[in-house]
């Protein structure tokens, strides 16, 4: 059994706590939360251990909040913590885990360098083995890349180009914008992204270009992917329907109806951890592949962050018992 | 004097009738309108002659409105009618106007056979000299357009590759959609905005596609561009800096503030009809030209239709005027 911590219950933490639990190999030591909101009394009711600061502890009570100890306590029981702190905290958390000598995985919001190796399962799950740290890289990372390493099964990869339309907030989220403008997300190309991607295949040739656009369900990219030789779209589309954690799409075009599909279908939350690949926009050209697809931002790394627990545990086989456990899909949706 | 009718008096139609107005050569005789609304009594408070069917007389002088006489009529008083009438009309007016013997500028939104060319004042003006008809392209072909031919000044293009960030609706709609979504518009490529550049563009290598964002100040594009050899990326600022009807912006990363920007600058309407082009995003990498722009839905074909109606009656030189009369920038802004 993997003892797991997971430092942060927000977007991320408390999905990744929720497909822990279901791991028959790992066991959710507890969670740390700084603020006693819904969620956590949502925590409570699961059954999850709930660890904060010394100071927060009589607000978390007065708030009928259990809390079972400190934040280090928490980290002395675990053999792996998911930090899930909000973007850039993780760097500060980082020699806590490590004086205390633990493993750790860090999200995409950290720079690359606080982890040994930034992680991808699709692309470099063994890279990560037996490592002391990994960063599951971003959202929208995420999801090229699971599109790129599937796409380079086919054949060797000249250059990518894409866009990144990015959702402006999450669903929770009241404060952020824009409400109603198209923002270059930089004016300035490139977007992180594409040096983001190159933190897992180092040499590629890609550019990004990202904008952020007034909704909150999904990002959606468009790709031009150009190969050293002309591909074969019977070979590509198969590659993609036979890819776990990749979706092809028919008959949806948007992600408000990809994200009512996800509600009818019964889904936890609505999430859609699957890269979703608008099916019809599949298209070759002499030596070109494009696609688009949309990247649910709240869930897309969560089957990551398993695997890459059991990737610095030196578990060597990892992506199907996640994919089974959380239900991932493959082929058409819905 | 070019006596020039506008069919239709709508988000087109009310914005060409305002640049006639201000141009030397030109007389606007008149416009149509089909429902008494907000938008003609201003037509009236301008003092612009309003023409109608024979069946919506009533209505309209029961609203106050002034009628000067039935669609037809107005026609026969034009050298020139600009059809500004919804996507798909303008074909079926086509018959009248020619009957009439009169020269008609229609718009993007009626399929490239209507007319006799395509048209992009700043690609090929000069096609259209002594035409009976010429089609200006849509807003986001219009604006392609520009950035491409005036990239073309520096080097021979190989091709072209993009992404269309649409806006979802324009100011006044109340009953489009979509309010939180992306839409993959469609969900195959190309879209049809590479098929219409092509129109202007016959042997381009373009590739588009389109996504909607639930907006509506404006679109965005992201364009990689190759050339045939490595361009220079001073070259191209240069050409960019000199080139009326495109301005580079600093400072300034979205549509929203673009907007805001136009108001303080007192455009009427607060209209961009140049491209808006952010000065940062212009990156070159070897033969690679990759920028991004905002296109002004409502008013960037506004110049061109002006420029058209002047190309259909044989004058050879209409930009600098029209620039000159619609107060048209080039270089930075703000």
């Amino acid at each position: 059994m993997i003892r797991v911590a997971v430092n942060g219950y927000g977007t991320i933490g408390k999905r990744v706590a929720d497909a822990v639990l279901k791991q028959p190999d790992m066991r959710l030591v507890g969670i740390t939360k700084m603020t006693p909101n819904f969620e956590s009394i949502e925590a409570m009711r699961r059954g999850i251990k709930i660890y904060t600061s010394k100071e927060n502890m009589s607000l978390f009570r007065s708030k009928g909040v259990e809390i079972h100890g400190e934040v280090e306590e928490l980290f002395r029981d675990a053999d792996v913590i998911v930090d899930a702190t909000p973007n850039g905290v993780g760097a500060k958390y980082k020699q806590l885990y490590q004086s205390l000598g633990k493993k750790a995985v860090f999200q995409g919001g950290e720079k690359a360098d606080v982890a040994q190796v930034s992680f991808s399962a699709l692309c470099n799950f063994n890279e990560a083995l037996g490592k002391d740290t990994a960063r599951v890289v971003s959202c929208n990372t995420t999801g090229i890349l699971r599109v790129i390493c599937t796409s380079m099964h086919i054949g060797e990869i000249e250059k990518v180009r894409g866009t990144i339309v990015r959702r402006a907030a999450d669903l929770k989220e009241v404060k952020k914008g824009p409400i109603n403008s198209i923002v270059a997300d930089p004016a300035s190309v490139p977007s992180h992204h594409a040096v983001d991607v190159k933190t897992v295949l180092k040499g590629l040739d890609i550019v990004t270009a990202a904008v952020v656009a007034p909704t909150n369900l999904m990002h959606l990219h468009t790709l031009f992917v150009t190969m050293k030789e002309p591909p074969s779209k019977d070979k590509l589309m198969e590659e993609f329907a036979n890819t776990s954690r990749i979706v092809l799409i028919r008959d949806i075009s948007s992600t408000a109806e990809l994200f009512e599909a996800a509600r009818d279908y019964g889904r936890p939350r609505a999430d859609m951890p699957e890269v979703m690949v608008f099916a019809d926009s599949i298209s070759v050209n002499s030596k070109e592949i494009t696609f688009m697809y949309a990247v649910h931002q709240e869930s897309i790394v969560v089957p990551e962050n398993i695997d890459a627990i059991r990737a610095l545990n030196g578990v060597n086989s990892s992506m199907e018992i996640t994919n089974q456990t959380l239900g991932i899909l493959k082929g058409v949706f819905p």
